[in-house]
């Protein structure tokens, strides 16, 4: 199965449901990218539809925005 | 393992999230909450810190607020 792709920035909320995407799918089911890192990707998951961070993009290419940590304008800062 | 709980009022993005949440976590493990018809549950919704829908509270407790159809205000009418 294609793996769900997590996006987040570092930020307590981001952390805290990363930790809940990963007990609930399964770690081995989830990449796990943090854009506040890898600033490369941030295009990849505009793209995808990340509106805010965390978000979940599921394999199916559905975008999850899950609670609320940070907009992407603050990501790209 | 304990089952989640995604609570709904039945709109369109929550329908869409509950396709999701059932693909990426499994059936078996979700109990699906229609709180727009099944009234009696709000108040549960509500202590278990929904603040809308949809949402899934984590078998620990957490709340996952996912994308955003209606408020807890809305629910209620």
């Amino acid at each position: 199965m294609a793996k769900s792709v997590f996006y987040h920035a570092g930020c307590p909320v981001c952390v805290s449901a990363e930790h809940d995407i990963i007990n609930l799918i399964g770690a081995d089911k989830v990449e796990v990218v943090h854009i506040g890192e890898v600033r490369s990707r941030i295009e990849e998951a505009e793209k995808a539809g990340v509106k805010s961070v965390p978000a979940l993009v599921t394999p199916n290419g559905n975008v999850l925005h899950i609670n609320f940590g940070a907009s992407m304008a603050d990501v790209k800062g």
